[in-house]
């Protein structure tokens, strides 16, 4: 990793603040679980199970892949208390809060942004080649809401919407850039993160979507 | 770990004791993956690959968080073995043992108490922190169950229904706070499975549910 | 492994066949994904996202299990970009490819072949016991196809379908029988594949089916 500065501070810092992004990421996912959940009628329990894998599925997900076990999202306590939390306020206080659309909408970019740069990050840290670090980066980002919806079945709204994954793998590409330009780390992870971010509130504000190929013949039972 | 007596005996005891009480679990979570597989009209690779699923993958699920590779119920024969048993009996027995659904309730209230206990002494084993434990004995005594209605593209029951999870919960959280207190390994975890299972049978009898939240607007698309 | 003639080039021929029958297989397997994809009108992302799910699910789930991490399918560019090739094939040449149902189901079959002999030879390399290299060969070659099913949110095709899993699970068998009777690994391989491919094909065109096992009661709902 480019630690041209003050190595030791640099690393540190980074660690902290990945913590933090990873956390605040965390909740506004967990939030979009949990009101999954009770829309579909799940009960206490299933609300609290979206809250905790639409957060952490993701992360989950990476640190299976990269040999990081237990992955961080069980071990560290943190993670879970920040998706109970969420899980237990959407419960609670549904309405006023899924009243707030646009609200919502932005919390689950910057969690995209933040979920999408964490992952990348991290797996560069592991010494994983860039490509597969900017895949990962993104599979952090869209993993736990792909869980989410399969967990009240249905086709993970990732693979049929607007500009979301997208998003999530230009940020994680920028990290990676980054990395292999020796850039300094926090300057392009706030960059990174921002891309992210701007990329996914245009994208809704403007209805991007990316294109649909043509089928003739539609509706058949694949082979 | 406590061995406060004879920590040889007792250790190898609870391995011994572990095996037995997981072959047993595995036999009735085999039961109802096959029965769900044949209502299904699976064929007969269905049928048996949804006995194995449900026996095996809140198991396998926590060998791989725990980064225990590879997993016990694939690299054990006995765990396969039972479980294609299993779905053999309900692959040719079907309409007579779908009638005894009491049985089945209390059969699949034991493997829910034995798999929550076994998994979250295994979580212990491995050194993972008491809350992570709790967990995975959680996430053992569900993850079967969950894998084998998402495999048929159903929300999983356990998200919806009564006092499923909550209860291999309780009986995890016995396991996890009897290794803090030091008490007796064995007769704690008879205890929590015992606590586990009178749950269950409890919320079948009385029809004991966790709440549902309210949501104002039903039906709607999530974010 | 047996290699009773020159080991060290047959170790390195065999490592280069299985890279080359894998990325084979992958190519076959991102088509069948992708088609899906745009039978069910996904967009540009998620044709991508199920090329890559069809043609690596079952490699990745094969690799965590055995604890080869990170997985060939991610830590290797060469998965990833045949699978891109085979996505972007269908996104803009759906029509005229999905005509060829023949040619499909040809080399959907060869695919299988392919994933199962190089699933149980990796798994063997990597000490599992016999029963688990088989189940595991099997599973590469079938565990592409559940996850492409379930991301949309239907019960997989190989649970319900013809002889699909039991030509894998044959072709795996072989393998490891070779390996246990320290037959040469070349020619075990060349036969497991074709044992697998004829199966396959003969079932298609035979119409040959598992059975299913009788019900009384009909679309209840499980315990």
């Amino acid at each position: 990793m480019a630690l041209p500065l003050n190595p030791l501070l640099d690393e540190r810092m980074i660690r902290d603040l990945l913590v933090v992004v990873d956390l605040a990421g965390t909740f506004v996912f967990a939030i979009s679980g949990a009101m999954l959940g009770v829309r579909r009628k799940l009960d206490f329990f299933g609300v609290m199970a979206l809250s905790f894998a639409a957060s952490s599925a993701g992360g989950i997900a990476r640190d299976l892949l990269i040999g990081s076990v237990p992955p961080a999202a069980i071990s560290d306590w943190r993670y879970f208390t920040v998706a109970m939390a969420a899980g237990l306020s959407i419960f609670f206080w549904y309405s006023p809060i899924s009243r707030q659309r646009t609200a919502i909408l932005v919390f689950d970019a910057a969690g995209l942004a933040l979920f999408a740069v964490a992952g990348a990050e991290k797996a560069l840290a592991f010494g994983l080649n860039p490509l597969t670090a900017a895949l990962l980066g993104m599979l952090t980002g869209i993993g736990g809401g792909i869980t989410r919806d399969l967990l009240v079945a249905r086709t993970p709204a990732v693979l049929r919407d607007d500009l979301y994954a997208v998003a999530a793998l230009a940020g994680a590409l920028l990290v990676v850039t980054g990395h292999l330009l020796d850039w300094q780390v926090l300057p392009t992870a706030i960059a990174a993160a921002l891309l992210c971010f701007g990329l996914r509130l245009a994208a809704i504000r403007r209805g991007w979507r990316l294109p649909v190929a043509r089928s003739a013949e539609e509706d058949k039972e694949d082979v």
